[in-house]
């Protein structure tokens, strides 16, 4: 996985701007630039929280060039797609292509995020490696700005791969649970020609859900305890 | 595809409120319930932009059963993960996985956003078939609510696509089937004190499963012959 710098051109709105530091902070991404920006005052701290830090050391440039000279690939983002292959400028890649795309790559990637009333100039985006439109409604696909870099990180985070675990069930225990469900129906005399197909039912179900083993050995517990209840009640008669 | 509701738990910043009808209006959502919010007035309406109708015909209700009476399928949402299991309540999915989960759903699906200062708390969770957390930096987890829910938005939105459905058990149904799990549990007197957490596992469980109409009936089939049958030999005894 590349580093990542997000860079913002001509910010209007000190909110956004915390908002985006925030978000960085988030997603662990902490290099921000910032292009002929607005003044930054209590309202963009405010905004940050915890991302203070990333708002504090944003360097402030004059220009593109200052922005992007060390980057490897510069992407662009708008808001606005063209249907027209014409404008092959604009012709642009969802998110989760662009997190594909770079997540093999190291260097550094370079993301730009236009101003929030007009977005980037056809000239700026022209100079970039790649453009990502987020898909959204056809009526209003314009997000705020700081949406946008809150989806575009997410994704390149999702790239990353790292994600926290709960451990699943083994193969085995959920085989033992398929057993401990026939069982139940078998000691409830369940109709014999239905149980295949309950049983294969149970599997989906498990299946899609993936339990973990606390899960699985809960739910044994619950089984386990009928089938045993009425084995025990049926020898008492 | 189901219809998307957003339901905001006491929001305290009107900012936040605008932000997330813009960003619903983004994506194609318009149906937005507010429990006991702050006041909206000119920040919400000027963050809202071109999701001003979405603020404008928001329903405002006391407490959650209000707002998600008619909902199908209820989802909770979290920035903060648990790694220990027995925590069954807070083991949680990642939007990705929603996205597809319910791709295939009709009905309605309700999505709950905690206060921006502590989210949810644990009892408005268990009442939810499902915990979304949005993976992030571990430092620093915990984003702004309309990053949250754009970045869910967002997934639903990129879910959306030709699938074969198939129809999903209703939120009664659920509720019944939940019930039949209790009775069994009861029967077997199953011990009381791990009734409860037991009873949020299987709705976890199943949350995440989404069972379809077949296969809830199949199941209240297995559950219920239990518990009669149980019911019966201990009448008999």
């Amino acid at each position: 996985m590349p580093s990542i710098r997000i860079v913002l051109v001509e910010p209007k709105n000190e909110g956004n701007v915390g908002a985006i530091a925030r978000v960085m902070k988030n997603f662990g991404v902490e290099d921000l630039v910032l292009i002929r920006p607005c003044p930054l005052g209590a309202e963009a701290r405010q905004r940050a929280m915890h991302g203070l830090d990333v708002l504090g050391s944003a360097r402030t440039v004059p220009d593109i060039d200052d922005a992007t000279a060390d980057v490897d690939l510069l992407v662009a983002t708008s808001g606005v797609e063209t249907g027209n292959e014409k404008r092959f400028a604009r012709i642009s890649i969802p998110p989760r292509d662009l997190a594909a795309r770079i997540s093999a790559m190291k260097g550094r990637v370079g993301i730009l995020f236009g101003r929030e009333d007009f977005g980037l100039r056809d000239e700026e985006i022209r100079a970039c490696d790649l453009l990502v439109t987020i898909p959204a409604s056809k009526s209003y696909p314009i997000l705020n700005v700081s949406h946008a870099a809150a989806i575009l990180l997410y994704e390149l985070h999702a790239g990353r791969g790292s994600r926290t675990t709960t451990r699943p069930a083994s193969g085995l225990e959920k085989e033992r649970l398929h057993e401990a469900f026939g069982a139940l129906m078998a000691s409830t005399d369940y109709p014999e020609h239905k149980r295949a197909r309950t049983k294969v039912m149970f599997r989906r179900l498990l299946g899609r859900a993936v339990p973990t083993k606390w899960e699985f050995h809960a739910l044994m517990g619950v089984f386990q305890r009928a089938t045993k209840r009425i084995q025990r009640l049926e020898r008492e008669r």
